[in-house]
């Protein structure tokens, strides 16, 4: 304990936990114009996107404006990644709706509770974990169980925008639920929805994959055709609304966002039920989880770009801060999304404050332009989303996986068949319990190959694929796993397997290069096994004893017991014993 | 596929499933003696343990009886075993009276029905666990956490066993819940019952530590002494009945076994309740593991003296065939147990003939010796089980594995506090979980040495521990664990760490004879270094790759795109790459 600590230190462990304070010192006038530039390109992006996913979750359009507040500002001060923009983002609202839709009905006030009190709570775990260093948990999910979840859940997002494309009612969790409920209400279509809805997914669609090349063509600089491709979604946006307007298309069926309060962020509070707390709490941990693994990936691979660096402990704590955030001002769950990061990093943004910028842009619309809404479809809203989560469905992780290695192919197979067909809590975790399982099973049977001596070299290597020297007195088995309870018992029946009947063998070498543990299960079967080879007069010899399991044999009887020796090398092993046997005979 | 099949392959598929087929062929007059002496001493000592562990699983005694006749002799047909003895033990009936204590009450019909449930799930369970031979699911308890949960048991099971020695009535699952119980009744206490309990427990405990020094001091032989050691709880029933019987002592207050019918094991139907076989599942899905690891650890250790060989998963037929045949048998759950076989084994039993002929001397004592029962103390009864079941407990284990490993140490301590504090199956659960959880924990941050060249040889090791040559134009990092998602961000960072700032660095080796597997998720870790590192200008290199994994790395990009080279050793990697550097200096 030392009784005084310097006021540099404790200013350091400040900025640790504080990162602002760290990159504002070295703010100049020319980082405030690159990100404002950056905040500007972004705010226009997030208008239609927060309104689009507070409709996706099955809130009211203005709780995706706050969501994208004061998250934001949070964030900017806790946050490390200098790119990442917070805020609502499709699978974590996809997650929302599934979670709270299961305590509450949508519509109504204790669906927004519950959406802040979700908030509340993926905050508090993303803080305890944050706290408690738990960053290596989001390790557990594999990358492709990750491709496949993200997969997966951009088809239900589509699926589940296809009712207000057809502007009809529907509802479900999985993808069999949805389907079924817009067949049933097929037939109340709305024409003059379904046309908006139509022709506005076939807009988008131009917008991202036609518009750049025709605009190159037109001789339109790559930076501005760049921002004119983003910039898709507002036109839409604009569009349908003015259509809508003009036309009185709301009176002909077409749903409209309707009337959205002209306000900041109010001031709100999640609901401190302990029923619905538990309630939502593995959702709140699994949103936490994936929403870490989401926007962690995206500020790692930015901040690589600039050789910069992440934190994942203190992201934890920055995207904690962001969900309390939004739990307190009429938000709901938040994380760092991919294509607002990927824009605000391309559009110039140097540090966090690009982040406070767009969230005063968007302060200013919600207090300025919300009147503007009333008339925007939601058919529309509904086509940006659809045509955004397209682009995350990718299938090729299958064949890439079943190519590489069936294990993976499993887990990902399972983790999209899953979330189809139970859901997004089911998908996510039958694939990390898939993957965890199939790597103790592997494990527990693991690849072992005798070896013989390279010729002319010092090296061992298996004797089914090289041709080396051997010895019939002398066996050398390399165990390709670390020792430890799942695989105990297989290597006590392995060695009786390999010294049973008649035999010359007078040596068994355990070459241990990659044990790299030997747990106590371990030792007991090692204990076992030397007894077993001491009464049929076989040696049992070690060899390559790593430095950490060593200074472990070394705490117990092992040493002492074993009826031959550790060698350094295994050439060592194999000179000393194959000339033990020579001179006998000699 | 094969069009026709041989009689002999068809003779030797049927011998592998019936190994009485294989074994009986042999059977000659001297193995008939040898397991008819073993089944005798078997069945003196099985009676009072049957009547006993009965009254553990809160079963009339008559079950404990029933449950040792059919099932010994299905598994005398379908077991591996030549010396396994089959039938109710202490810590399945355990288990047994916590599992349908939850759905019944203890006495009423429903409570025998749920036990035959129990019995007909386990059976199920362990069967196709044999048939799918998912044997080595039992490898995931580890010897600690078996180890924590049988002494944990053992003290349980001693004071569920407190009330019939003080002639209260309590109840419980829990060591806090039973004390409590026990405390609240305390003052119902039977002075006679007390008196007996504790006079038969004193002298049982005398038996086992004291009579047999006394015995050989005497000049009697030491089988003889052996035997008479065994049948302490022979003598301490036959005395307590007759005083019981004698002095009228049920009239005062002596709880007693009372009349059990005399008969065959009747012909009885568990029950197909959807409901209760949910509820009974997981139970029955615990019972079966641990049973099934208590009975294979007898069996193994019984046949390696003997030269003899167990095949696990058709022992996981054997059992199921004996939890079934306990189910329609008016049964419960049974398995191999420790103490009975080993007696069976060193009373010279050869074959499953001796387990059948146990079945015929209790099915004997069923219709014969049942009215003599009639004045045994459940007291009595008590006693012995409380002596037996003391020999399991051993704390030793807690300081065991704290000597040599912390992570083994925590599951075992969790599992005992479990198992103490919330029950068995609480407890058992829990070690499994956490010992999953340390292992992948562990190997989510591997030890990772730096290593040069151990001077004179070709071998490699860390440059911390040992001298060995380095070059700072290469850096060799021995990464002790497969790479796989759980570790694969933890390798970027690390790379990222040891390659960043200024650095002369031109050649990184990952050594990776300790590697054993490299799953999708690290197969992209690696090349996203390797394009990090071609960024840098450093080339990355893989010295030691084993067959298994380069024939999956062959499969991927990985081999076309790596900046460097695949060296079969790592003391080629190293006289390549420092022959390279020195090369265009010189």
């Amino acid at each position: 304990m030392r009784p005084t600590v310097s006021t540099s230190s404790r200013a350091s462990a400040l900025r640790r936990f504080v990162p602002l304070l760290d990159w504002s010192r070295s703010y100049t006038r020319e980082t405030l114009s690159n990100d404002l530039i950056a905040a500007v390109i972004v705010t226009i992006m997030l208008i239609p996107q927060s309104l689009a996913y507070a409709l996706l979750a099955g809130l009211p359009p203005e709780a995706g404006i706050y969501a994208s507040i004061v998250p934001i500002i949070l964030y900017a001060v806790f946050g490390t990644s200098r790119a990442l923009a917070v805020g609502p983002v499709a699978v974590v609202s996809l997650m929302t709706a599934a979670a709270i839709g299961q305590v509450a009905d949508a519509g109504t006030m204790g669906y927004a509770v519950a959406a802040l009190t979700l908030a509340f709570l993926s905050g508090a775990v993303l803080l305890a974990m944050g706290v408690l260093r738990l960053g290596f948990l989001a390790n557990f999910l594999s990358h492709p169980v990750i491709a496949g979840f993200i997969t997966a859940s951009g088809i239900l997002i589509a699926a589940s925008q296809l009712k207000h494309i057809l502007g009809i009612p529907a509802q479900g969790h999985s993808l069999i639920a949805m389907i079924g409920s817009l067949i049933d209400n097929l037939g109340q279509t709305s024409t003059m929805t379904l046309i908006l809805g139509v022709g506005a997914t076939a807009f988008l669609f131009w917008v991202r994959k036609g518009l750049k090349p025709l605009l190159r063509r037109a001789g339109v600089g790559a930076r501005a055709a760049d921002i004119a491709t983003k910039a898709g979604p507002v036109a839409a946006v604009a569009v349908t609304t003015a259509l809508t307007w003009g036309l009185g298309l709301d009176a002909q069926g077409v749903a409209v966002v309707g009337s959205v309060p002209q306000s900041l962020p109010p001031l709100t509070l999640p609901s401190f039920d302990p029923a619905l707390l538990r309630q939502l709490l593995v959702p709140a941990l699994l949103i936490s989880v994936i929403g870490f693994v989401e926007s962690i990936s995206v500020a790692q691979t930015l901040a690589a770009r600039r050789r910069q660096r992440i934190d994942p402990d203190q992201e934890l704590i920055g995207l904690g801060a962001a969900n309390l955030g939004a739990a307190f001002t009429g938000g709901f769950p938040v994380t760092g999304g991919f294509s607002r990061s990927v824009v605000n990093f391309d559009a110039g943004a140097e540090t966090p404050a690009a982040g406070a910028f767009t969230a005063a842009g968007l302060a200013i619309a919600a207090v300025a332009l919300t009147p503007l809404v009333y008339y925007l479809p939601k058919a529309t809203l509904a086509a940006t989303i659809i045509v955004a989560v397209l682009s995350l469905v990718d299938f090729t992780i299958l064949r890439k996986t079943w190519d590489y290695s069936r294990a993976d192919f499993f887990a990902v197979a399972a983790t999209i068949l899953l979330t189809l067909g139970l859901g997004v809590e089911a998908g996510v975790s039958a694939g990390v319990i898939l993957s965890i399982g199939l790597h103790l099973y592997k494990t527990s049977r693991p690849h072992v190959a005798e070896v013989g001596l390279v010729p002319g070299t010092q090296h061992f290597r298996n004797v089914n694929r090289y041709t080396v020297e051997t010895a019939e007195h002398v066996l050398t088995l390399r165990v390709d796993e670390s020792l430890y309870f799942v695989n105990a018992r297989f290597l006590e029946d392995l060695i009786q397997d390999r010294t049973g009947g008649d035999t010359p063998l007078r040596h068994v070498i355990l070459m241990c290069s990659a044990v790299n543990e030997i747990d106590f299960s371990a030792l007991e079967s090692l204990e076992s096994i030397n007894r077993r080879l001491t009464d049929l007069g076989i040696g049992l010899h070690l060899s390559e004893v790593k430095g950490p399991v060593m200074d472990r044999l070394r705490k117990s009887h092992l040493l002492q017991d074993l009826n031959g020796r550790i060698y350094q090398s295994q050439f060592d092993a194999w000179m000393d014993l194959t000339r033990r046997i020579k001179e006998p005979a000699a």
